[in-house]
């Protein structure tokens, strides 16, 4: 049980300690040297080697190499290096948020050098390393049954919470649906709370609100419960600025309903209103005062 | 413990066997002598009456009143009946999903008559009987007091998912932001599933997806384990139309927003995606097939 991490951060750090504790061998790298040494220290299972390279040197073939980076140009370049130190039958799988389309390309590229590769959506954020992280696999048949054993001690359970969804990328493509239905969610969460805490009349207590419901409600989830539990700490919100950053799944989820002509009118409006929030619809805002003082002489607020 | 409960159906009729299994004495009312005979069959501390008149002779005063009865005109013609039968200082709980400016002013009306009043916001559906209700409360201190034992049996806990929430019209102010927030995540579980339905390529099983979901993932919840098991049973969805009806809380979220003045797109497209699917926007759609043709030529379906 050896299997290669790249990338020992929130996620891949987690995954790594969980891994270690259920016995496996963790060879990892980050490219942090305070992290190596810190998941080493913690669990002599974790082996953490301060190259790529020379963790490759030390992985016993036919390797298992997991990427959990940031998608887009980090991983490519790591694509790249792999395919550099990997000997065919070698395995990489990527865990990162990719657009399920790389990762069919990048299945296509590696097959034809002699590589396997598996496309691993996984969820679960911080908590995954206590509850277990769900993971959606795309790949062949022998290249998910060589990541098998991995998956079952990284899963909530050994036959809970992963699948193998189909071929190569459809794992990143059912992740990429799993988290653009989380947008709806949470922002269906916010419009909820943001008119109650509008009522001024009633006083309402949304944190209390927030706990009741999480008991017997039809909206109670686990989203619920994070909500509650930070709404608990601070519902006035007072110190936040109303600003939300997004980091590609709500984009493409809503890319994908284009293509494929399916109607996503939520998941897109979750989407709008975080471009909204970053203040990306300020010019059209602006272009709405200039029409309505032109037809109807309403006031402008300038700077 | 006695407490009269009008409205035996799918909500009243399990709140009676709970309220009754927990020891208190339910005097029960229903329009269907089935529904009456059946409840009274079952447990011995749910007595049926045949007629509210005979029900509130019967429960020893002060009397609770609950009504669980459809909003709107059923539920303003048992508000009437009752402040005829009703003596001073007892009390009526509204149960319904009604809206929250109504009850403000069954409040107001009843106060003035000598009456107590509670507007009650209960979710649970179905399952409440095992689980428990969440409760919502408004009302005066004094008035929610009176209904706390009660409500303790009816709660998933004597302490847990039941909340007063401030002045009358308050629990179904609370009430209706919770479905309005149900109509949001229904939806956005809607639009995440029928991608992964339409992504044929893929070949998904979307009745696997959502059970490896249930386990970790962040969208885990109540309704994403009630959408597991029914495409468990059934994926494909052929027998069914896709049609959609709403019952009114999801339209009075729409409204307050309305008057608030808090935007919420989500809960909106979920309540208009709802009309578009029983076909209220065919007009507008016959139309824009107009338009197309009218300055591009375009091919029009006629019937």
């Amino acid at each position: 049980m050896n299997i290669g991490l790249i990338g020992l951060g929130k996620m891949g750090g987690n995954m790594a300690r969980r891994l270690a504790r259920s016995g496996a061998t963790v060879y990892g790298f980050d490219v942090s040297a305070d992290t190596r040494a810190q998941l080493s220290a913690e669990n002599t299972n974790i082996r953490a080697f301060d190259s790529v390279e020379a963790l490759i040197a030390e992985l016993p073939a036919p390797r298992v190499v997991w990427m959990m980076l940031p998608s887009g140009e980090i991983s490519e370049s790591m694509f790249t290096q792999l395919k550099g130190l990997l000997a065919a039958g070698d395995l990489i799988v990527d865990g990162a948020n990719a657009m399920y389309k790389d990762s069919q390309r990048h299945a296509a590229e590696l097959n034809a050098a002699g590589f396997k590769f598996v496309d691993a959506g996984v969820s679960g954020g911080v908590w995954g390393l206590a509850n277990g992280y769900t993971i959606m696999l795309g790949g062949d048949k022998d290249a998910v049954a060589q990541v098998e054993p991995f998956i079952k001690l990284l899963a909530p359970g050994p036959d809970l919470g992963w699948i193998h969804c189909g071929p190569a990328g459809s794992g990143h493509f059912t992740k990429m649906v799993h988290n653009g239905i989380e947008y709806g969610m949470m922002q269906a969460f916010a419009e909820g709370f943001a008119l109650l805490e509008a009522k001024k009349d009633f006083g309402l207590d949304v944190a209390e609100i927030a706990e009741t419901w999480r008991h017997g409600s039809v909206v109670r989830s686990w989203l619920l419960d994070l909500t509650a539990e930070a709404l608990k700490e601070d519902s006035k919100l007072d110190g936040l600025q109303p600003y939300v950053t997004d980091s590609g799944e709500g984009r493409w989820t809503v890319l994908e309903s284009v293509e494929l002509g399916v109607p996503t009118p939520v998941t897109a409006s979750a989407l709008y209103a975080r471009f909204a929030s970053r203040g990306n619809d300020d010019y059209g805002m602006k272009l709405l005062q200039l029409m309505r003082n032109a037809f109807g002489g309403h006031a402008i607020a300038k700077k």
